[in-house]
């Protein structure tokens, strides 16, 4: 029985099959994860999946990241001979074909992650320019236990951030304090895509730590999304180590105000540009607005289905996550809180568990 | 007057163009290093490079990345829009092709690295499987002070290592003070590709650095690949806490006897097979063996021409940079020894300057 998430995308597509290096795509129909934080390998090609309307989907993979089998073809990896890495992932993708292919012709190809090299001869292949962004929004209980483990992480990196984050640290020096805790908690290194700024340069809305000290009275915005197991996370928290100043309390207050609007909205059946509307409404009573999404899917990739920005249509259904990110940027600050959720019949179920508290050490 | 590297890729690709989304390639003609820690992203595709015979190199890449000007075609990143990251990426291509084109027709489509759905209709184009291997092996007076700036987070790394590394603390302890050094030292946030285990798991040759302790005796194998400012390093060294046993002294001191031979051959003129051959004799006298290469070149990938393998031919040429790390792999024990070295007129210019002996606390 093929997963109804390919089926509904095929259907999408027109298409009998799919090939994609989608690293989102081919952890959905596969469960293989790549190593990802240092860029292509000059030894393979990034993984790929073929999946047809029935059978299972077939990884292609270098042997240096899978093991040969019914539904894994593999080619030469690390060497000392000469590198030929297009030339194998080409055939073993070819083969991979060839085991899902039976008499069906047309397939999507993911033009955004496969390389053009990979592509044997394939009449009926066609390249698509949005193949997979509705193949991950909806996630089954496997994939919320994954997602949920991930906020746990993220859940540790948020803590650590308020013991080692007084005033006069740098940010990269908090930054190793959370990185360091969520890598524990998560049993070993992995791949982190975080905003971790103080003062003014939180009003650029994020950006990576400094060796800037932070400053009395500055407000610390931290933004982490780990990779745990291929499965993606997202949650921020803005802090300050005394006392806030009114302005940024009022801001605060009003985001948390937000945030909590949006949660309420987590039902199936609501329209995603609805919570953007109604988040953005709130934010607006106070005279705030922001510049990006209110908020986005998250799990197979950091930014996906159902995506909360303005006009989206995507109606919501159960078993989504959504990540929730209402801020306030002023001239020399900058404040978001951000919590994840899945969606349920019976509303909104939050993973987050982390401090959103302004004060760093509140009560 | 364009880059001789370039033109000598060209001829031996009998194209008049190149069209790459390889970072090194990127790096190399453009100047341009994105961020490669998360993966790839759902705003934008990878940064790309149209280089022809004559005039700039032209950059493809999202406005989140780059400014548009004479040599650079830029296209919508972060969205709350729908996203058409690929057809925009395609349309900025087709107008970067344009500005190069003249009436030269013969391009060569970097096939490990272009995503199919990237490319306009391009009837002059052909996708070759080994694009840029020849492209990044000699490096400039600027991109050698690159590579000596990323050693140097190297050496700031090992440092860290020793210090952080008495028997009892974890390999995931240990690397996060690694990374914090070597972080520090860059100003910021790197990639770090990096083997930190001890023990029995550095008898796998490497891996990432796990929650277990390191026990008493063991030998801590440290082999860390940073990428700073777009560019990459490498070095590795093998230490004990307290005095090491017989066996892993005497395959130590063969191991940085093997190394010294080989960095005494790097000089233009040497066939890099010959390196090769001549650093595993060393080892052999002693009855050692190890199962990868004996070197490689580093700076625009962590691994890339001249590679120092059995029966390789490259001829080895003023300005190559060479990692050489020869090891040992036991039952239970692993080591490794490793530096890098500028190909000079004068003989091995070493860039390297971390402590390799075997004692954790030497002298």
């Amino acid at each position: 029985m093929s997963d109804p998430r390919l089926l509904q995308t095929l259907d999408r597509l027109g298409a009998d099959g799919l090939i994609s290096a989608d690293p989102g795509a081919v952890m959905l129909l596969t469960g293989h994860h790549a190593d990802i934080e240092t860029g292509p390998s000059v030894f393979a090609l990034p993984a790929l999946v073929v999946a047809a309307r029935d059978g299972d989907p077939v990884l292609v993979a270098s042997a240096d990241d899978a093991q040969p089998s019914a539904t894994c073809v593999t080619y030469e990896g690390f060497t000392v001979a000469p590198i030929a890495r297009v030339a194998n992932a080409r055939r073993a993708l070819a083969e991979a074909i060839g085991r899902c292919a039976g008499d069906r012709s047309a397939w999507a190809i993911d033009g955004a992650s496969v390389p053009a090299g990979a592509l044997p001869d394939l009449p009926g292949g066609r390249p698509v320019d949005d193949a997979v962004s509705s193949l991950t929004a909806i996630k089954t209980a496997e994939d919320l236990a994954a997602v949920a483990t991930t906020i746990a992480v993220c859940d540790a990196g948020h803590a650590a951030a308020r013991e080692a984050a007084p005033a006069g640290a740098s940010e990269l020096d908090v930054w190793q304090h959370v990185r360091h805790a969520m890598e524990r908690r998560a049993g070993g290194r992995i791949p982190i895509m975080a905003d971790c700024v103080a003062g003014p340069r939180a009003a650029q809305i994020g950006g990576p730590p400094s060796p800037v000290a932070i400053a009395p009275g500055e407000a610390l915005l931290i933004d982490l999304v780990p990779r745990v197991a291929g499965m993606w996370g997202d949650s921020c928290a803005t802090f300050v180590d005394g006392r806030p100043d009114s302005t940024l309390r009022r801001a605060h207050s009003t985001a948390r105000a937000a945030l909590e609007a949006g949660l309420a909205m987590l039902r199936p059946g609501t329209v995603s540009g609805d919570i953007d509307a109604a988040v953005r409404a709130v934010m607006a009573q106070e005279g705030f607005a922001y510049p990006h999404h209110t908020g986005h899917g998250v799990g197979f990739a950091w930014h996906e289905e159902p995506r909360i920005v303005p006009g989206a249509t995507t109606v919501l259904q159960e078993g989504m996550v959504v990540a929730l990110e209402p801020g306030v940027y002023g001239e020399d600050w900058g404040l978001r809180v951000e919590q994840v959720a899945v969606v349920t019949e019976s509303g909104p179920q939050v993973l987050s568990g982390h401090e959103l508290a302004l004060e760093r050490a509140p009560g």
